[in-house]
């Protein structure tokens, strides 16, 4: 089939042969196949959709587009995590080390932020020296020898995907649960894993607003990861509010810092446990989530991951001293409280407003190339359901010199806090296990 | 509203302002909107459509993409007729003169052939000589002192929809209700016309198959055209088999000249001297349908019709004796007939297979520059209802040169046919008037 016909069936709802999807992608990576056409396509796939056959093929093809690692000579069960963005996920940053302390290797390839969440590897770059562009040899050295590497992508890695995206990323095309999923989905299993835990956000705050698309999402992960014989967990999580409490890179490593000592927000250290928990169940070294848990617990009560966090950053050229003293992170030039216009309780946080808020003090970055301020970023004060007085902080500010005016941001935070008389249900943090 | 914006608005199915819609074409035209952008629009359009306003926006736009003929110091109305495309549709070449012989003023400008439907330009060039790219002032000229002039497309006129039409031709974004009106109505608005008359055709050979698709597809261009002003017939005719019997450029022209001596098939003299009528009518020459079909019959009984066309070969620097003498078209190297390989009626014809046999005689272009050849064709010896004995010929083709062998010609035409025990229900001619 011929790049029209391929566009023409899937405009008219039929399913695409594997052998076409393969030619198209193909084709596209090597300029063979116009943008045009493919802009065409992914509207069509947005519209028709994909069934499993069919994303597992296209993922197929981006994979095969670049380098496959192959870690099978790193002894040990491989695993990653995934998860999907939200604001304030800074969970990697723990759950590296952590799972590597409990005995999973976890060769970890991350993104930056774009949009109003924030990318790992942001987060990373806030500890003074931090380099995520190590070569893969020395990525493949250290997830053998130290258990956890963590770095950004290489140009070798799914190049078919790194042209679609930015393709799609104009053609208005993102929102399409195949074209993520299969995206998502190519990066990981370059990756060389054995299996990989998801979460998968649902929220406010998150990509997939409504819990059905999140359901599908992680139906449709999974289904590629099993189709290529990979071990998937994947959880729905909550994003109806920042998790934890930083938002902002050297804030939020900060924050992994406290939750590394026994410390920090419960939202955080209970998501952190239990997708680290589902790594180590899926490595095959616990038996069972109960005591998978509690050997995550214990590798955060006996300090050993703070320990590998500190032997990771070391290894990836960081100022180890960083991760005992947080005071030698980045600071901002200042900070000022965001106080609440009413008293009451707060009912719901618009968390993509939260994020962009961020983006907007220069945590984040609006365009592929904008600068990133490590400093800067939003310390949460009340959370869902917590009760709060008229002029009683929300959230503090920690500003820089290219922050936007102080008027502008506060009153973009406050008017992300709704304010009413009683409290709300609970926002349940775990939703769905799909195994 | 930037391009990326538009896109993301249709494909959620919102109506976009008619300045969101001039910008994007705009941009377009002047390549400030890459065409994966527009691909990615035309394939949100070909899913969620667009409603009256949109089209006439869409439209004005590519009229003012380029000139718009204005041809007021034109005395007397200006009337086109436009056909949306079938196999052996050769009525513009009779209708011109007899509605200019009539008192209509016809500024034509007509399209090639391309897939499986001829166009008005081939026929015309199977005049020897016959000139079609003449300049807009001599095309003035002509249609004030002779009555009628019938020219291609100009690169001034509406280039928007010339790029845009490459485009959706290569995106599998051209069977677009809303983008198909809009590339019509923007040529024919930019002729400098007061009124117009469109022959939707429906059926096997017709680019609509079904009346409903149709019927949508006339309602669009009628309102398209009144919300700009001009008078809009719209008349749905069955397109189940090619009309008359020639299909070929020569063929054809040989059957209209026919039909002005006096003769012709009956479905050809029926729709021709139909759309003539409505014609004059919507130019007011007439005062009702059943003077104005009056009128061109006897414009026909009278030889008028013959001596205008004469008149417009003439002008346009064909050869005028071809017109009193056919044997001076175009002739084919050979013909053969194409058996009936049962006993029965003509049950259905697949037109468009018929039209696409034709293509492979020459007669047409697979590609924009194929050349065409003249001579080749297919005459018609039985029609739906017709009883045709084993071994009979159903049609006789007309061969050249550049033909495909016989034996693949006479068994795509044998194939076209259903031959059966009984005689279908008569198709209409005439499926509805929409004024």
């Amino acid at each position: 089939m011929r790049a029209y016909e391929i566009i023409h069936a899937k405009r008219d709802g039929r399913v695409l042969p594997a052998d076409a999807i393969a030619a198209l992608v193909d084709g596209f990576t090597h300029g063979e196949v116009p943008d045009y056409q493919m802009a065409a396509f992914c509207m069509a796939v947005f519209f028709r959709g994909m069934d499993d056959a069919e994303v597992r093929a296209l993922t197929e093809a981006m994979l095969r587009s670049g380098d496959v690692l192959d870690l099978s000579d790193v002894p040990g069960a491989k695993v990653d995590k995934h998860s999907t963005g939200g604001v304030g996920d800074k969970v990697s940053l723990a759950l590296a080390p952590l799972a590597a302390a409990c005995g999973v290797k976890v060769p970890m390839i991350s993104g930056r932020g774009l949009g109003h969440t924030g990318g790992t590897l942001d987060k990373l770059e806030a500890i003074p020296g931090f380099r995520v562009d190590l070569p893969v040899e020395r990525f493949r050295a250290q997830v053998r020898d130290v258990g956890a590497c963590l770095i950004g992508q290489t140009a070798r890695l799914a190049p078919a995907d790194r042209k679609l995206y930015a393709l799609r990323d104009v053609t208005a095309t993102v929102e399409s649960i195949p074209l993520i999923a299969a995206s998502i989905m190519s990066k990981k299993l370059a990756e060389g894993i054995d299996a990989l835990v998801l979460d998968v956000k649902v929220g406010s705050g998150a990509f997939m607003k409504r819990p059905e698309d999140a359901r599908a999402l992680a139906r449709t992960l999974a289904a590629i990861g099993r189709g290529m014989g990979k071990r998937v967990t994947a959880l729905l999580t909550g994003m109806d509010q920042p998790l934890g409490r930083a938002v902002g890179n050297a804030l939020e490593v900060a924050e992994v810092l406290e939750l590394l000592r026994g410390g920090g927000p419960a939202d955080l250290r209970a998501i952190t446990v239990e997708l680290t928990a589902e790594m180590l169940l899926a490595g095959g070294v616990a038996p069972e989530l109960a005591a998978a848990r509690a050997a995550v617990e214990q590798a955060i009560g006996d300090g050993r991951g703070l320990a590998k966090l500190e032997e990771i950053v070391a290894a990836q050229g960081g100022d180890p001293a960083a991760i005992r003293d947080p005071s030698r992170l980045p600071r901002a030039a200042g900070t000022y409280p965001v106080p609440s216009p009413a008293a009451g309780f707060v009912q719901a946080v618009d968390t993509e407003a939260v994020g962009l808020a961020a983006v907007a003090l220069g945590a984040g970055r609006a365009r592929v190339d904008d600068p990133v301020d490590p400093a800067v970023g939003i310390l949460v004060e009340r959370k869902l359901g917590d009760r709060v007085e008229r002029g009683e902080p929300l959230c503090v500010v920690h500003h820089g010199p290219r922050s936007e005016p102080r008027e502008r941001i506060a009153a973009r935070l406050a008017g992300a806090y709704r304010i009413g008389p009683a409290a709300p249900p609970a926002a349940p943090l775990f939703l769905e296990r799909l195994t």
